[in-house]
């Protein structure tokens, strides 16, 4: 069995791998898209993929076909949104296991194309389970991506929504979540956010990545619980699909957007939560 | 279950996707890979993925960790030299299972980090079978991607190698493909071949893309077939990674490559050999 968590498994191989400088590669292994600029554009593009699998990530059972489509794509563009990038295309690996009715692969095409991002290619075998990956590319004016190293102290945090709501597997927001590709591009065009990720394994884990990433800590208070959750969902609970990012303090936002607290100069990755230590117990996919 | 093949599957989700003209996507699903043109830039980017699942394109009781780790990116990389490119970076969506060690992850990524392409990024995630999706991204110049759709009638068509070796599972073939990256580049660059691409599903039912694709017939005699195979296994066999690529006619080639036919007008994808009909047996990854 692999011993260590997500966190070190990531950091281990980030260590591992050597690129050129050459390359074009603007951000390698570490944050929710790697960035790449191609030769001559204007633009960086942003590249993400993302695994949805049965029995670990949904069921059958209680996901629709139509559902399941439609998050497989939702999770890779929310962290295009985390970025504050726009989509380009999609590519898809399907694995389809026994079971499965040209009807249902049907739905799920109708679920991942109902975001109207260009499926321009992919994979296709068959498993014990329905297996995908997502591949999403996304672009933005060059050297504007939002990354999660950016923060400084003093920095504002805030979440886009009352967290939490997505633990039950039952829920609309489980089901449905609508990534914040929207919010991604003002956050980068006119809010000026110093560092931005995507809640996807839950707050207190994702603001452990962002502090560490920007080498800082921070001191929230309770965050917004969604309507139904427990305080222990809301710090905890994975697939939100909600951004957590920073700001320059005394940044006018818009309505919707929830301060939570403020990044200061300490142990990096360390959280604070009404001045108690707060540990990144949020989703690791390998513990 | 899904009652179609490959073939059809792919066909009908070409015609559901839609593409925006002004998208950047010059070239969507149904080639070796997707063509995205950057705006402003030079370069046109390729991007492709592949499966590799445990217990259905490999055993981990036969493939060694580091083979496997090599070969996941060799399949991205057979995509990409079909298509005349160079490697740029590539992703890796991960999900481990029971049983599976830290070491075996390690000798994994020596594997695949042994192409020395820049990993820029991935998922990672548990799961009940070893499953791997690659992504490579790969660059050629302008409008110079070498495609399946270009041959035209009396082009020579060729194979790069003896065909049939990678069907045993402890062939070294099998085990540690070497893709054809150079021979792709040479192909786009001095030969401008009309159309290639990588024979990884069997010559039978990949030339018949070609020829469906290129809108036209092909007629050609025994290919050579790898030492130790059978005439079945170098007509159907998969995973040879072999580059099928089509040449004006009297064109000038170098060593080791061969000629096995001619491309025709008649009706699209038809292949005879020998003059009889060559029916597309290859490995269909949904039979």
């Amino acid at each position: 069995m692999v011993k260590h968590g997500e966190v070190e498994f990531v950091e281990r191989l980030r260590r591992r791998v050597r690129i050129p400088a050459n390359s074009g590669v603007v951000l390698g292994i570490g944050d929710d898209c790697a960035i790449f600029r191609p030769r001559g554009s204007a633009e960086d593009l942003l590249f993400t993929t993302d695994l949805l699998i049965e029995d670990v990530h949904f069921q059958r059972s209680t996901h629709r076909a139509f559902d399941v489509g439609w998050k497989a794509l939702a999770r890779g563009l929310s962290d295009i949104a985390a970025m504050g990038g726009d989509p380009r295309f999609c590519l898809l690996s399907l694995a389809i296991a026994p079971g499965i009715t040209a009807r249902w692969i049907d739905r799920f095409y109708d679920g991942l194309l109902q975001h109207r991002v260009s499926l321009v290619g992919g994979d296709v075998a068959r498993a014990d389970k329905v297996t995908c990956d997502i591949v999403v590319a996304g672009a933005v004016p060059r050297g504007t991506a939002l990354r999660r190293d950016g923060a400084r102290p003093g920095d504002a945090i805030y979440v886009s929504g009352p967290l939490g709501g997505a633990v039950r597997f039952s829920s609309r927001k489980h089901l449905h979540p609508e990534p914040r590709l929207q919010l991604g591009r003002v956050l980068r065009e006119r809010l000026h956010a110093t560092a931005c990720m995507d809640i996807s394994d839950g707050l207190s884990l994702d603001l452990h990545r962002l502090c560490q990433a920007s080498g800082l800590a921070a001191d929230i208070t309770t965050p917004p619980i969604f309507r139904g959750a427990t305080l222990d969902e809301a710090l905890h609970g994975g697939e939100d699909y909600e951004l957590l990012f920073t700001l320059p303090p005394r940044t006018r936002v818009p309505r919707g957007l929830y301060r939570i607290g403020t990044m200061r100069k300490g142990r990096a990755g360390e959280v604070l939560l009404d001045g108690r230590p707060l540990a990144p117990l949020g989703y690791d996919h390998l513990r």
